[in-house]
C-alpha cells in the first residue's frame, strides 16, 4: 500500500498497551470501548479509551479500507431543523452519540443532552465521519486533550502523519487536529479521516492559503468557502475559524512584544490591512454557519490575537477579540451549529482564571479550548511543562479541552516521541484538573495505583500508569533483575532501608495490637515493645542481593 | 585524585553555559556572581547564578583542595547571644551574608534583615561551610529549588555524587540535599561539602541508622546527637529533623492508602512503636537546638507523616504533625535557630493552598519547603511534571523553596540526565511562581526571550532559555543548517507561511502608515491597500531553500 507520492502507509502501531486488553462494554445496542487493565491480584480496572480498534488484538487493520463505519447504522433523528446534536438536544432528543458518550463517561444520557442543549458542551461529529467513536467536550465531563499533527513544507510525510494520529490516540488524545501545510493537504487528510477513531479538527484557512500560493492578500471568501465545503465533505469534525480578528483590532497588536502569533490570525490581519476591509470570515459568518450546520461540523472559534508572550497576556487585543467571539457564538447557535472557543497561549498563573471567567461570561459558557497556556516564556524545549502548569490550572477553572504542546514547541516539528510526551503530559494536566474538580470517578485510578505502589505490586503500578512502557524502563535501569518486579523494596532506599516496607510493618503491628486509635496508644502497651523490636529486624527481605 | 575506595573524582563539568560568561558584580567588598548572557544585538542580560566557580573560565578547579573559602574573611558580629543570622538580624545587624543576598536578589539589605529577623526567611549557612555563596529562602524573595542527590546501597559512587552536585547547581539548584545511605556516607559528604557553592542539607537519621546496622529500634538519642554534631562539624547547612512524628499520631496513618512514605518518618514511627515512648527527637529537641545554634545550622522540620498519595492528602495525621512542627518552630526560634518547614508530597490541586495557609498560621510564616506536591498519582516516569504543576501552585501561594522531583521518582535513582531534567523543570515552576507573585525583576527574562523570539534571534532565544543546549539541539533536529539560525522563519510553518514574519510585516506596515490606533484604521486608508498587497508578497524571504 502506498500513497500517491509513493510513501508507504503500513507502519501504524497496533496491539494493546502493556498490562491491558481492549474490552467492549455492551450498553443496549452500543459497544463502548475501554482499556481493561488486568491486575496481578485478579481484579480488573477499566479506563477511558481513545485508541480505537488499533489496540484491539481481534481487529483487522486495513488503512486503505479505513476503520469500520460504526455510526452508519446509528439512526439519525428525522425532525425539522438543522441536523445537529445541538438542535436535537434542544428538541429533547437523546441521540445514539449522546448515549455512547454517557456510557463512556459514566453519566446519565440526560446530562449529556442537557449540556449540549445549553451549548455548554459539544459533540464534534460530522455526519461524513462515520468511523468516529463520539466524544464530548464540556466542563461537566472529563477534561479532553487535543494533539496537533500535520506535515509542513519543511518536514514529514503522509505515512508519518497517519502514524502520528494512531500514536497520539493510543496514548490518550481525545481529538486530533490536522494542521498540514504545504503539498498533499487533501490526500493527507483523507488518510487521517478514514482511519481516525477520534474527532478531527482543521484550520481551513491553511489549505485556502495554499490555493493562492501562500499570498494572504489573494484570499477570497469564495476560495475559503469552497475549501470549507471540501473539508466538510471529507468528514472534518470541527474547524478553527479566526472570524474574530477584526480590522479595528489589528492596531492594538502593534505595541505588543510578540504581535500576532496565531498563523490564522496573522493571515487574516494581513488580508484585512491589504484590502482595508473587514474580514470575510466575519462578514460571511452566517453563510459559514449554514454550511457547517448541514454536516454538523462544530465551530472552534479561533483566537487569532492570542498572546504569544507573558508580556501580552490578557491585553486589549486579546479581550476585544473574545468579545467578538461572544457575538459569533450567539449567531452560530442560532443556526444550530455547535461552538467552542479557543483560548491562549502564554499567560502567567495569576492571570489564567480571568480568561475562563470572561470567556464564560461573553460566550454563554461555550466549551473553552485552550493552548496550554504557557506559564512562562523562558523554557523552550520544555514548553510541554511550562504549558502543562497553565493547562492544569485553566482546566481546573473550567476549560473543557486542552490543546497539547510538545517539547519542540517554538523550535521544530514534533516527531513520534515528542507527540507521545506531549500527549502524556496533557493527560496529566487533564487528570489533575479532573481530580481538582471532583469528577466522581477520577480518583479511583490514583487510588488503585497508589495501593499497588504501597503493596509493591510493580507490574500493576506500571499497568495503571499513563505510560507503562516508560515506567517499566525507568525501573529496570536501576534494578533490571526480574525478581525486582516482585521485590518488597525499590531502588531509592535499597533493601535494608525502605520506608514503604517499614510503614507496612508499622501498620501490621498497629492493627495486630489494636493500636489503631490514639487512646490505645496512649494507654501504654510497653509489653508489646519487645515483640515489635524483634519484628523490626525482619524488615530486611533479601529478595535481591 | 581518588577517593578512599579508589573511585576517581575528576570528571566534574566546568565552563560557562552556552551564550554566557561568568561575571562578578562588585558591591562594596563583595563579588556577586551572575551569569552574563551576551546577546547578538550587543546587549547583555544578567541572570541569577548558582553554579559557583565551575562555570568561570578563569577559575582553577581542584576538587581535592575544595572551593576557595569565600566567607573566611567575612567578619562575624561579636555580640552576645547565639551566633546565628536570626539572632543577629533581631539585633538589627546586617551581616555580610545579608548584603551578599541583597545584591544577588536585587533588593535592599534591610528587607533581608527584616525577613530573617521575623523568621519569614532563612539563610542556611553553617560557619563551617565557608565555601558557600549565601542564599536566602523566604517568600518575599525568588522561589528557590533544591536538588536531592546521594548514593544508596544499590547504586552510584562518590565521584558520581560530586558531579551530580556540580551538575545540579550548574542548571540552577539553589541548595542540594545529600541523602546518601549505605557505605561511605561521611566521606561522600566531605567531598560534597568542600566543593559545594550552595547550601547543603542532610537527614542525619539516615546516617544514624547506618550506625545501628539499619535496625531503627536500636537508635538512641546519643547516637543521633553524635551524628548531628559530626555533620555540623563538616559544615552541613540545614538538617531535616522529623521531630513532629509523635507516638500518638502513628495510629492515624494505619487506615491510609499509603501509610507513612517518608523514610525519616517511618524510621521514627518504628522506633516509637517498638519502645512505646515518645520520639527522642521530640523529647531532646531543646538540646538539638543548642547544638544547631552553635554552628548556625538551620532546621528543616521534616514532615514524616506527609501524604504519599492523593487519597491521603490533608488528612488528620498530616495536619496533626504540622501543629507539632508549629510548637517546635517557636522553641527553635527561642534558641536563635533558623527554621523552615517541610511540606507534602501528593496533593490534588484544590487542596494545595490550604497547606500553605495552615503552615503559615501554625508556624509563624516560617519558610515552607515542599516536595512538589504531585497533583496526581497516575504518572510514574513523569512525576517531575505531575509535581511541577503542584509546585508552581504551592509556590504562588507562598512556598519559599521547592524540592525537585525527577522522572525516576518512585521508580529508581536519578542519573545525571534525570537530575538536569528535574532541576530545569523546577526552575520553570519556581519562575512561573515568581511571575505570578509579581517579583519585580522576574518578567524581564521572559520579555527578553520573547523579543528575541519575535525578532528571529535564534541564538539569543537559546542563550536566554533555561537550557540552551537542548533548545539548540531540538531546533537543529528539524533545521540543522547553520543559516537557519538567522532565518526569518522556523520549522513549524516553513518559509512561506510564518505567522511571526507576517505579524512583523503587519506591524511595520501599520507603523509606517500611522495605523497605530483604532481611529486611524477606521478613517479608512484604502489607498494604502495596494501598497501593502505589494509588500505582502515579500513575506517569503528565501534564506534557506
Amino acid at each position: 500500500m502506498a500513497t500517491a507520492n509513493g510513501a508507504a502507509v503500513d507502519t501504524v502501531t497496533t496491539g494493546p498497551i502493556e498490562g491491558s486488553v481492549k474490552h467492549y462494554k455492551e450498553v443496549d445496542d452500543l459497544r463502548i470501548p475501554v482499556r481493561r487493565i488486568n491486575l496481578t491480584n485478579g481484579d480488573t480496572f477499566d479506563v477511558y479509551d481513545t485508541s480505537g480498534p488499533y489496540t484491539d488484538d481481534n481487529a483487522t487493520i486495513d488503512l486503505e479500507a479505513g476503520l469500520p463505519k460504526l455510526r452508519d447504522t446509528w439512526v439519525k433523528p428525522q425532525v425539522d431543523g438543522p441536523p445537529t446534536q445541538l438542535a436535537w438536544a434542544r428538541q429533547g432528543i437523546i441521540t445514539p452519540e449522546m448515549r455512547f458518550i454517557a456510557a463512556r463517561e459514566g453519566v446519565e444520557p440526560e446530562l449529556v443532552r442537557d449540556e449540549v442543549a445549553a451549548g455548554r458542551a459539544v459533540i464534534p461529529a460530522n455526519h461524513k465521519h462515520p468511523e468516529l467513536e463520539p466524544t464530548i467536550i464540556g466542563k461537566k465531563f472529563l477534561v479532553k486533550i487535543n494533539a496537533n499533527i500535520g506535515n509542513s513544507a519543511v518536514s514529514s510525510s503522509i505515512a508519518e502523519e497517519v502514524e502520528k494520529m494512531v500514536w497520539a490516540t493510543r496514548w490518550g488524545a481525545d481529538t486530533i487536529m490536522d494542521l498540514s501545510t504545504g503539498k498533499n493537504i487533501h490526500e493527507t487528510r483523507e488518510w487521517i479521516m478514514r482511519n481516525s477513531p477520534v474527532p478531527v479538527g482543521t484550520v481551513p484557512i491553511y489549505q485556502a492559503l495554499e490555493k493562492v500560493n501562500g499570498d494572504p492578500t489573494q484570499l477570497t471568501w469564495e476560495i475559503y468557502r469552497d475549501t470549507v465545503i471540501e473539508q466538510c465533505e471529507q468528514g472534518v469534525d470541527y474547524m478553527t475559524v479566526h472570524a474574530g480578528v477584526l480590522l479595528r483590532y489589528i492596531p492594538l497588536t502593534a505595541k505588543r512584544v510578540t504581535g500576532i502569533v496565531s498563523r490564522g490570525g496573522s493571515i487574516m490581519a494581513a488580508w484585512c490591512l491589504a484590502h482595508h476591509q473587514e474580514s470575510f470570515l466575519y462578514t460571511h459568518f452566517e453563510e459559514l454557519c449554514e454550511i457547517l450546520a448541514k454536516y454538523d461540523v462544530t465551530f472552534s472559534l479561533g483566537d487569532g490575537l492570542r498572546p504569544g508572550s507573558i508580556a501580552d497576556a490578557n491585553d486589549e487585543a486579546q479581550f476585544a477579540e473574545l468579545r467578538t467571539l461572544g457575538e459569533l457564538t450567539k449567531i452560530a447557535k442560532s443556526h444550530g451549529v455547535q461552538v467552542m472557543i479557543e483560548g491562549p497561549g502564554h499567560v502567567p498563573m495569576h492571570k489564567i482564571v480571568e480568561n475562563v471567567r470572561l470567556e464564560e461570561e461573553l460566550c454563554e459558557e461555550a466549551p473553552f479550548y485552550t493552548l496550554g497556556p504557557l506559564a512562562t516564556d523562558i523554557a523552550p524545549a520544555y514548553d510541554h511543562i511550562t504549558s502543562a502548569i497553565g493547562a492544569a490550572i485553566i482546566a481546573q477553572a473550567g476549560t473543557a479541552m486542552l490543546c497539547y504542546v510538545t517539547p519542540k514547541e517554538h523550535l521544530g516539528l514534533p516527531n513520534r516521541d515528542d507527540v507521545k510526551v506531549g500527549v502524556i503530559t496533557y493527560k496529566i494536566a487533564a487528570h489533575a484538573a479532573d481530580l481538582a474538580k471532583g469528577h466522581p470517578h477520577a480518583q479511583q485510578r490514583d487510588d488503585e495505583l497508589s495501593k499497588a505502589r504501597f503493596e509493591f505490586r510493580w507490574r500493576d503500578q506500571f499497568a495503571l500508569s499513563l505510560d507503562p512502557d516508560t515506567a517499566r524502563e525507568y525501573h529496570d535501569e536501576t534494578l533490571p533483575a526480574e525478581p525486582a518486579k516482585t521485590a518488597h523494596f525499590c531502588s531509592m532506599c535499597g533493601p535494608k532501608f525502605c520506608s514503604m516496607r517499614i510503614s507496612a510493618d508499622v501498620r501490621e503491628y498497629a492493627e495486630k495490637n489494636n493500636l489503631t486509635d490514639v487512646e490505645a496508644i496512649e494507654a501504654g502497651m510497653a509489653e508489646k515493645s519487645a515483640e515489635f523490636a524483634g519484628a523490626g529486624k525482619k524488615v530486611y527481605l533479601p529478595v535481591v542481593s
